[in-house]
């Protein structure tokens, strides 16, 4: 049976780039790769691209399915497709797995050229700006001058608005979606104890666990779990899960075994991550987090930042959000309007918190929608 | 010198019930120890007792120092001396260590009177209801038939409302202070992130890590650093740390050791907490919280199991709170007004979040000051 609205069966491409790489950090990388999905067309005059950047365990593979039997879609196949929000039959959508990640792309689990050996520990860090910078090889290499727009969500959504200052030429939309123009003390306190307890699960061993056979699961396992609460509006945790047990039936356990559900969900989240994520890029990815700071700390100059942005914004935030409150959406939208810039800003009453980005919503994906048909109409 | 207004050296007492006590989860305790202090003297008509109850890492050590060396006084000295908000000149103040604590009262570290062993692992799950039958024998001990009052904070707080219901005749004040009438499901979930991480350290050998020489240190400090983050409120480490970095004039350092203070603050915060504190005491008492729930689940009922108490209240929350918000605070206050009990409730405006409540503050401390004023006449 052909699944409705679906961009199909996919398949993933491989981008070298033999041009160097010159990072944040000081770093050269001499070459690299990158994993990319496409879906759709690109258009006679290559003004159709969309390029989606993901989150902290997100990937190239956004939309449809590898095979026929493969049990779970791209992260964002809700809003990719034909006739979706964002049309793959009017526009050409780009995934791609950033620099550092762990599903194709040059990073830790990968070869470093020169050594001929698994980068592991010694893969660089990585930060926004390396990635918009890497991203900008790729979609030259696809032929494409300027973007119709860039989208993403949390983390996606940084790469959204570092495209608009670093390459403001190249980029006709920004959608920037429950994000924040950097982290706060919280925000990093949390990354900070997440990356703690990997560092120092023994079967971490310094990055390079590639060659033993442990991997820091238990490490990775904490980080997801604490990760997952951040995710989660308080409210939403408290209609899901509340106080109930797995086994209504029975009394307290009195032992440490699971039993509440909350329990029992974070530790599937947990066990579940842990034996599919290269630890080495989640401690990288957050750290890209940490860094992501255009304004350099200063709200006020975030709208000196902006000055140089020439393309149009959607911004989206969501009210239940506490890992990125709308307030950190609002000072990005007071810096785009500080300089004129066009934008449209929805704060959605979501219930869901962090993870609402991620989910289908007919208000939040009509937004969408409707702000892509414009789009589609000015190419 | 002198200190101001301090209940000065100070000693612990050990108290020794021969009496068993069959805890909730079933299982009995043939006998059991209580490390304790007490400040300020007795009355004649023995009705000047104030029991003040510890939090998750707390103990019974409240007031004073054990020495003139003694670098740290009690965790609630700027509450309990001399002229203080709780008047050592007036009252007669008890602290103690909370069974399953890890300070001298009978918990993990200490030795099983059966088998002359250290509990260990085999120490039982003790709840909120246990602590207050076990504390109900110590005042029975110090010849006290009824309590002026029990004071508390956060899981203090719930000692205290306990009281209220198990022990009505024999409670005049309970004073329930950054509490709630049970754990949330984002409660419960920052919780098991906590014990998950101690649980699977290598090192905790199952909770039998006191014969073998490593401690679960690892596990217990992503444990503090996590409680560390919920202690606080978003804005308060926004001002305190922000975006700080520990090295001012340097760049990204782009490596995984510590760069940003609030960084620095939770590591040393955790590694000062690995070392003092018992692992096997933590994971029990953040149980205790999950399970305490005195009215099961339900706000309403809560009015039903308030109907018991005798007691006056004081109830006080902190506005920035977000461990225990005040609208917990006011499931309370709802069930004793529905009784027609007699409450005071203050929702204070303070900035430091669930911490507030171990803070000195002019308004916090004079709201309590005054009820102890009144307390004391009625006497």
């Amino acid at each position: 049976m052909k699944e409705k609205n679906s961009v199909g069966i996919v398949k993933s491409s491989l981008f070298y780039s033999s041009n160097h790489l010159d990072l944040e950090s000081g770093i050269r990388l001499d070459s690299y790769e990158l994993m990319y999905e496409t879906y759709g067309s690109l258009n006679k005059k290559k003004n159709n691209a969309i390029l989606v950047c993901h989150a902290l365990s997100g990937n190239h593979h956004v939309a449809g399915r590898y095979s026929k039997e493969d049990k779970y879609p791209g992260w964002w196949d809700n809003l990719v497709g034909p006739g979706k929000p964002l049309d793959t039959n009017k526009f050409f959508v780009i995934g791609v797995n950033n620099l550092g990640g762990s599903d194709g792309s040059s990073g830790p689990k990968s070869i470093n050229p020169k050594t001929k050996k698994i980068w592991g520990s010694s893969f660089p860090i990585i930060t926004v700006q390396d990635w918009v910078t890497s991203q900008n090889e790729l979609i030259t290499y696809l032929g494409i001058n300027k973007l119709a727009g860039v989208l993403g969500g949390s983390l996606g959504g940084m790469q959204a608005l570092q495209w608009s200052i670093q390459y403001p030429e190249k980029l006709a939309n920004s959608i920037v979606i429950a994000a924040a123009p950097n982290l706060t003390a919280q925000n990093i306190a949390f990354n900070e104890v997440a990356r703690q307890s990997i560092l120092t699960d023994p079967d971490f061993n310094n990055g390079n666990f590639y060659t033993t056979k442990k991997l820091p699961k238990r490490g990775l396992r904490i980080a997801r779990m604490l990760g997952h609460i951040t995710y989660l509006s308080n409210d939403v945790m408290g209609s899901k899960f509340g106080r109930k047990k797995i086994n209504k039936n029975k009394n307290h356990q009195y032992s440490f075994n699971t039993e509440f559900e909350i329990e029992s969900y974070l530790n599937y989240q947990g066990d579940k991550f842990a034996n599919e994520f290269d630890a080495n890029t989640y401690i990288r990815m957050t750290k890209a987090l940490d860094y992501y700071d255009p304004a350099k700390s200063n709200v006020k100059n975030l709208s000196k930042v902006l000055k140089k942005a020439k393309a149009n914004f959607l911004v989206i935030s969501f009210s239940s959000d506490w890992r990125f409150s709308s307030e950190r959406s609002k000072e990005i939208v007071k810096g785009l309007l500080d300089n004129n810039i066009k934008v449209s800003y929805a704060e959605l009453s979501a219930v869901s918190g962090h993870d609402a980005f991620l989910m289908e919503d007919e208000h939040y994906h009509g937004i969408i929608k409707s702000y892509f048909q414009k789009v589609h109409k000015q190419l």
